[in-house]
């Protein structure tokens, strides 16, 4: 298995990605993975110096010449620096030489490169960024759309659930993923238009196990493994919830559960609905994020959750 | 100034309503205050009785037969029980007999039975409910609307901001209130459509300080006074932050600002837009949230916010 990094990508980049990247390589990779380091090779090489892993064999490194920058237009950017980190990314992926690649650069841009190289699974309406979002019984939700999409229709919604639900049972191996939809009240006649409308979608799917609404204040609570929202509502709830490990933590308390609404647990977001293996970090990724970046996209490929997906809808 | 109070409303009541109104009593009342409870008199006066303040000379009880229940839909309610206590709270405040009205009962029914007797604001397009978000340097900002328009157009988010504003300024004393647009990136271009066709309006309106988007993550951080957002988002976000409280304070931790974010220590949500005082509070209402209630009301009529919005929008 291999596994793609954008080397470049990050607001702390190369130096936290390649630190990241020891730290996985230092704590054991599991046999047969292997990392592919895309980005300025000098850099690169120095910084693997640095951090006592140079020519370790579970590395390999990709030059690219260029580096999309966080605040570039995505799709400009990708046409105009084919010889980029991100850009270099996808062509390995779309080309079978790597099972995965994972960047904590431009999000924009990864989005953007995912629907143009390894492209949305046939069927698929929408591909949508999935967040973790850890349970207080332990578990893990996965809530999506979490900012892929900001304008949502009733049946993008509707599928949501459906590919959410497929990706926990293989990623997670719960066997009847409970699918909730966010919502502002339990009753399936409350909230907007198009909650209302994706709440009958939802109810009616024979793909899924709905459980109904749920509300904001359930986001931790248990009340589902997989959380229907439109990238809007999704990005601002998930957004509220990471802030809340820093909040807690900086006036002087923490516990596991706490760590675990930490963004540096789970480090990264995958994309679901294309076809592969996409995960984007954290602009602001440290070292420990990168690490358990790797994690999860190592679980992820061996989940293989895209081609069920892709078997579902076919 | 008199206060009514809506005995029977809240999943407590008429407990939790009285011994909350009790409290407010016993900690001492602003002169010329009066409360003006509203339900089943023989109820009320045995609980007046059992918490010691029967025949209390701030306090008046004026009899309703009926009461709308949690579950009921609104204006069905509200037309088949003209002697409901809602109703009749409504009826003294459109008269004028009162100041201001709060219920923790069923809120449907007081979004609706303020829009009926004292009527939206001219020149509101929608009136909507405020709800307070403690602010990590000790502040406060309002977030509107948390949840009485589940589909909000551009126009309407941007008189959100002009409403909330207004209401800041006088009801917190804050000169030029920063409003702010909750959305999913910094940048103007970013966001739902009507997201980005709010911003632009907020931007070129002069009545107000815009001080451009906000994200989830910035809620409590102190970024804004006033923070814009349709009743969808907000309601979740509202939500979600209100279940903070619980969550560190079951762990063993608790201190002054983790206690700022339990809903009882403001106690309610202010209906902005409409012609008076309108005071919502949580169904779960204990006694102390129905003291603290109590307090915003007091503060509120003083401020005497509806009537400025009225002359600014004249």
């Amino acid at each position: 298995m291999k596994i793609a990094v954008d080397a470049m990508g990050g607001d702390f980049a190369p130096d936290a990605i390649i630190e990241g990247v020891a730290l996985a390589i230092r704590a054991g990779l599991p046999d047969q993975v292997s990392i592919v380091l895309i980005g300025q090779q000098a850099v690169i090489d120095e910084q693997l110096q640095r951090h006592g892993v140079a020519n370790h064999p579970a590395l390999e490194v990709m030059h690219a010449d260029d580096v999309v920058e966080m605040g570039e237009h995505p799709t400009k950017a990708l046409s105009q620096k084919p010889n980029s980190s991100i850009s270099i990314g996808f062509k390995l992926l779309k080309e079978k030489q790597v099972d995965a690649f994972c960047s904590a650069g431009n999000t924009g841009a990864m989005h953007v490169g995912a629907l143009f190289s390894i492209k949305a699974i046939e069927g698929v309406i929408r591909p949508c960024i999935a967040g973790f979002v850890p349970q207080l019984n332990g578990g893990t939700a996965i809530m999506l759309d979490i900012g892929a999409n900001a304008d949502c229709k009733p049946e993008m919604l509707a599928q949501f659930g459906e590919l959410g639900s497929i990706y926990a049972q293989y990623t997670f191996g719960i066997d009847q993923p409970r699918v909730a939809l966010m919502n502002i009240g339990e009753e399936e006649q409350k909230g907007s238009l198009i909650a209302q409308a994706a709440h009958q979608m939802l109810k009616e799917s024979r793909r899924i196990h709905f459980v109904g609404n749920i509300e904001g204040k359930d986001m931790f609570l248990n009340r589902a493994d997989v959380i229907v929202t439109d990238g809007f509502t999704g990005n601002a709830l998930f957004k509220l919830g990471e802030s809340f490990y820093n909040i807690v933590t900086e006036r002087g308390f923490n516990d596991e559960f706490i760590d675990r609404t930490n963004y540096e647990s789970v480090g990264g977001s995958p994309i679901i609905g294309v076809n592969g293996n996409v995960i984007i970090a954290h602009g602001i990724s440290s070292a420990t994020a990168i690490k358990n970046m790797l994690n999860l996209a190592i679980r992820q490929v061996e989940a293989d959750a895209h081609r069920k997906i892709a078997q579902a809808l076919s």
